[in-house]
């Protein structure tokens, strides 16, 4: 896992994912007490980040093990990720999801032109379903994270991010990354560290869920207790991965952990200030950068927010706090 | 009026407005029918594409007459984009507003640093008053669309439009520009006339208040009825202006025109799939493109999104249309 591997699937994405824009407002930087930047992830394809490492990771594979097909695991963002870059190469995409989803989630993944194979939550058969359908067809698994291809994807955000800070003098600053499994934290620092090495990659994670930031602190990797029953639920893992954690460990700072009302909060001055929608994991890095003042140095900050995945019940609890 | 002055004013512009993205999903396609490019100006500074036009005309200014400050008359858009052009060039502002805008709005605008004066709505006295205040300070009126300078702001967008589409092998297409008093229009049409003029503007407006449509059809300037009652505010004015007629009827195709309903079902598709806040008057050109198939041709249609400024309890009116 290095640099060249990043800018290798810069090269392969581009022209096919977006190169999302930097953008700020006077009004962040007032709350803030800083210069706030923000790199708006929810523009790019499938309304999240995911799309870049699911390409990378299919762009990467050989032309055989490509057109058999892959398989995923998941309800959310990741799964939208791979049924378009499958699509986009026109070959096949399973997407093995619990039978609990959002339809909606499960209508766009379908859209998007995947197979979706749903299974119970709970009664443990996940796995075994995707092996069978992997071994019937020959798919190759893509990982969410812990996977180099994947981390490799994520990482040319931060490509982005080098530029466009040098672009308005910033050179040195924390840069706040939401983060779950840590392959958009882990990739991010990797290209930062070798593009851009004044800007120190943050994760921000959901109070109650701060695996990573435990594991930062403890240098060994520490588990969630729970893994579900939050809003951020996006961003939630069980615990950092094999691969995500060592890079993490060497390049990031402290985490900084938020509340659920915090990132309500923070999606509803994106939605105010910046015209955009964010998720509630989405927007954990904004209300680290709003929120946790005191535990950010210098004049600027950069956040990512990370995807815009949400149902209208839960934008309309967000709209609610600006009342 | 032509295009070496739109060239200027993106040089001027260059660096301090925001070059916004051209945007797609694959779930507008499907509605619309063909292939719909999203030009997301909800994106630009302030929220609004006005900042571009208000930046333009201030920096066109000789530096004495700028520095005795500059004048509007707005309750909205124009407002915060004339008072973050005068913010970014240290020069003082005066917004003449109706004392009963959007608290909110005229927050923003004195947050800006702008100083607001306001007037009682229906007294007739607004600009007896402006014209007080520009006689005893100097102040320059920075008009909203019947201005040179600010249409050849408002043109710098056509011509990041031109590149764009070129970029994604965009020839030939109808542009559906969102339109009030045809600043916006009229400036990206002759942008467009010199750098893709395969691509034809046409302006959409609210059902009701299609002041341009009905005027482009008969060939002279057209009023609306009432300039007040429809959730599109933003792009209501009484009639096309004298300097942006002339150009709309040479270069643009037939007005769409929209019912405030289908506005706020492209609100809520902007939501879903692009991630975006807009405000009903900056819908209707995607609602246009969404609603009226039938009314455009070929495979590709360019929509602007023109702002973003939207309360939360009128947003939430246009996500209640997903239930």
């Amino acid at each position: 896992m290095n640099i060249d591997m990043i800018r290798a699937a810069a090269t392969r994405l581009n022209g096919h994912a977006r190169a999302t824009p930097l953008l700020n407002s006077p009004f962040l930087d007032d709350i803030a007490g800083r210069r706030v930047w923000i790199k708006p992830e929810c523009l790019q394809h499938t309304g999240s980040f995911k799309f870049r490492g699911a390409l990378s990771a299919l762009s990467a594979l050989d032309d055989a093990t490509r057109s058999a097909g892959v398989i995923a695991f998941s309800s959310g963002n990741h799964a939208q990720g791979v049924a378009l870059a499958a699509q986009m190469h026109g070959v096949p995409a399973v997407i093995v999801m619990p039978s609990d989803a959002p339809s909606l989630k499960i209508e766009n993944t379908k859209a998007l032109g995947a197979e979706v194979v749903l299974y119970e939550r709970g009664s443990g058969n996940r796995d075994a379903i995707g092996a069978q359908l992997a071994e019937e067809r020959g798919l190759t698994l893509i990982k969410p994270f812990d996977e180099p291809q994947v981390i490799a994807g994520q990482g040319t955000t931060g490509l982005e991010i080098a530029e466009q800070a040098a672009a308005v003098g910033v050179v040195a600053a924390d840069v706040i990354v939401c983060c779950g499994g840590g392959g958009f934290t882990s990739g991010i620092a990797l290209a930062l560290e070798a593009e851009a090495p004044g800007l120190r990659v943050r994760p921000a994670e959901p109070d109650g869920f701060d695996d990573v930031t435990r594991s930062l602190r403890s240098g060994t990797i520490e588990c969630n207790t729970a893994v579900s029953g939050n809003i951020c639920d996006a961003i939630i893992t069980p615990q950092p991965g094999d691969l995500t954690f060592p890079i993490m460990h060497r390049l990031c700072g402290p985490g900084l952990v938020v509340s659920e009302d915090e990132a309500l909060y923070a999606m509803a001055q994106a939605f105010l200030r910046l015209k955009l929608v964010a998720e509630p994991g989405g927007a954990v890095a904004l209300a680290a950068a709003l929120c946790r003042q005191d535990q950010i140095e210098g004049d600027d900050v950069i956040v990512t927010i990370s995807g815009g995945n949400v149902d209208p019940d839960l934008f309309q609890r967000a709209l609610d706090t600006l009342e």
